[in-house]
């Protein structure tokens, strides 16, 4: 079987390197060959061969939502691209995501969508605390707005942005699910997680699950979803709250690489591949630390090593620079406190006492 | 960093599948280039051409000790083969590890060396029942002749052999055991292994140790071993005998691809390339059932992936052939019965009621 994934970073990476041993050959196609996944791809394209691409392809899925729109309206025109095309649409216009939610009651925060930044900012007036959101591009923290005790900003960039109103939450949390072709859906065990400055600094597997399995549930039904989903909520007192989704196996679910019967990235090849999915079994507490903006030594990889129960996923690409995820470290425990304190001790050895001069 | 691997088989592939994570380049070398690892090699080389394979490694591993001599020797003449050439010196003649076992006073069956034929089937007629093992190539019951009731061939090809007296044992057994750089010893789990014709047919672990892992961590030190060492065992009443051992990650510890903190094959990466090793934990009892002259059409490995706690490994390899090992499945369960009972239902699936048919 011929498996295209449509883009070629890190998580196009550890869908292979997961899922090569299904007997799966696997086509990439990214912006030049040298991203992570199309290194050890059995072919490699650049976009302008998307053709090409998608028919040597029996199946073709995306491993970001933001690839060239070429390849996936062509994949699925020809009926090959899972999940389909209609997530992607959802979060190339994030106030269409929001809309999407809304309408299937499906818990979200208050929020509106404006035109234009004028519009935006007057929303932002009028809500108090809140986040300016530009409705396309928007990942890791990118094209966001925080709005705190009315200090609203004189100017944005033009264009469309979602309003939301600030949710005061304890903390985030998430949910990796995934859905067969017959409809079968299974979920791996909701992570709490940490982020610094937008981006996912670390998380720990299990947390309660707080009504966020029924909700994603009912979100993988009205997508008519296969494969893998990740969706990110913020957890509040009494409320539990839908942040996105994203239409992909997600930095949220790294964790399921150790301490889990099968990981992400393979419950969403077999998924798209017709397979049935199984039940994934967590086995032991697991987090992950990323590796953000840094390169690691040889000493550092040693003594991140060092430390029992630990695996050191490097990504391999070109230029690492600040705010760019380079890799990430797993931990397994025997409990999920054990977990964080692995990870504290993991961030003094990577980051030492600075993480924000690399973020 | 340039690890290189001698030998293109499964074994090779399974190391670079587990460990390319660590940011590791992998250049392969075979007969051909056709092998399951040198199709997912960074780099890969024919015999011709060890040189260079050499030259371009930083550190060169073999996945089998039966490959190409120029490649070792030439390796162990630059100071980079891990584990270096002894051990593979004392498989390429099963007296000589025969001999060294006894020398060091670990546990082995009776035996006695033949110069010719002639001399192996007169010391079989003395020691009544026994197996009689060419010293040379033998794995996977490879020339090998089983005596039993006084039954002795009238013939056997002529060669050097080492006539063994026959061991009635309960089970077989091994451990997976790794040795650092620096001296440290760690063990995986012991499994409890059964033949068919000579060949794994399936594994368990975990097994009660019986005095097997004090008997691996002196072998280890007696071979000033680094990497990854697998060391078969027969446990009879009282009598824990070692049967032989192999210089490499081993077909019995594949189990420990799912359900351990880390797998036979990072760890022998890890070891070999200088990094501390963990100490393995095992999350869960696992098995594998090896996949031997079979070729699972589409229908048999949905069924397999459908049972829960399985994962396929398929090592793509061109032609597959009576008693050839194309593949394994692993398992886990909350207990050792249980993945029994799966591996019991997985051999129903694969091969129906006739496994001697493939073997």
């Amino acid at each position: 079987m011929n498996v295209g994934i449509a883009g070629s970073g890190q998580l196009g990476y550890m869908m292979i390197l997961e899922s090569r041993k299904l007997g799966i050959s696997f086509n990439v196609i990214g912006q030049d060959l040298d991203g992570p996944a199309s290194r050890i791809a059995d072919r490699s394209y650049i976009y302008e061969d998307y053709k090409e691409f998608v028919d040597r392809s029996d199946v073709v899925t995306y491993e970001f939502e933001h690839v060239d729109g070429r390849v996936l309206d062509y994949a699925e025109s020809e009926g090959k691209l899972k999940p389909g095309i209609f997530p992607v649409k959802l979060k190339r216009d994030r106030s269409l995501e929001k809309d999407f939610l809304h309408s299937k009651d499906l818990p979200v925060a208050e929020y509106k969508i404006a035109m234009s930044a004028v519009e935006a900012l007057e929303i932002a007036e009028n809500f108090g605390d809140c986040v300016i959101k530009s409705v396309s591009g928007g990942y890791d923290g990118k094209g966001q707005y925080f709005v705190k005790g009315g200090n609203v900003p004189s100017s944005i960039p033009d264009g469309k942005y979602v309003v939301e109103r600030f949710i005061k939450f304890q903390y985030e949390a998430s949910v990796i699910a995934s859905r067969s072709l017959d409809g079968a859906i299974r979920m791996h065990k909701p992570s709490f997680n940490f982020n610094r400055k937008g981006i996912l600094f670390y998380n720990a597997a299990p947390v309660s699950d707080n009504g966020m399995n029924d909700a994603v549930r009912r979100l993988l039904v009205e997508l008519d979803y296969v494969g893998v989903l990740g969706v990110e909520f913020f957890i509040a007192d009494g409320k539990t709250i839908i942040n996105e989704f994203a239409p992909r196996v997600h930095n949220t679910g790294h964790h399921t690489l150790m301490g889990s019967s099968i990981s992400q990235f393979e419950q969403h090849i077999r998924a798209i591949c017709g397979y049935e999915i199984p039940d994934p079994v967590l086995y032991r507490p697991s987090g992950i630390l990323n590796l953000i903006g840094v390169n690691p030594d040889r000493k550092t990889v040693e003594d991140i090593l060092r430390l029992p129960e630990t695996q050191f996923y490097w990504y391999g690409k070109n230029g690492i620079r600040r705010g760019r995820k380079a890799g990430h470290i797993n931990v397994t425990a025997e409990t999920v406190e054990e977990v964080h304190s692995k990870i504290k001790k993991l961030t003094e050895i990577v980051y030492g006492n600075a993480p924000d001069e690399f973020l």
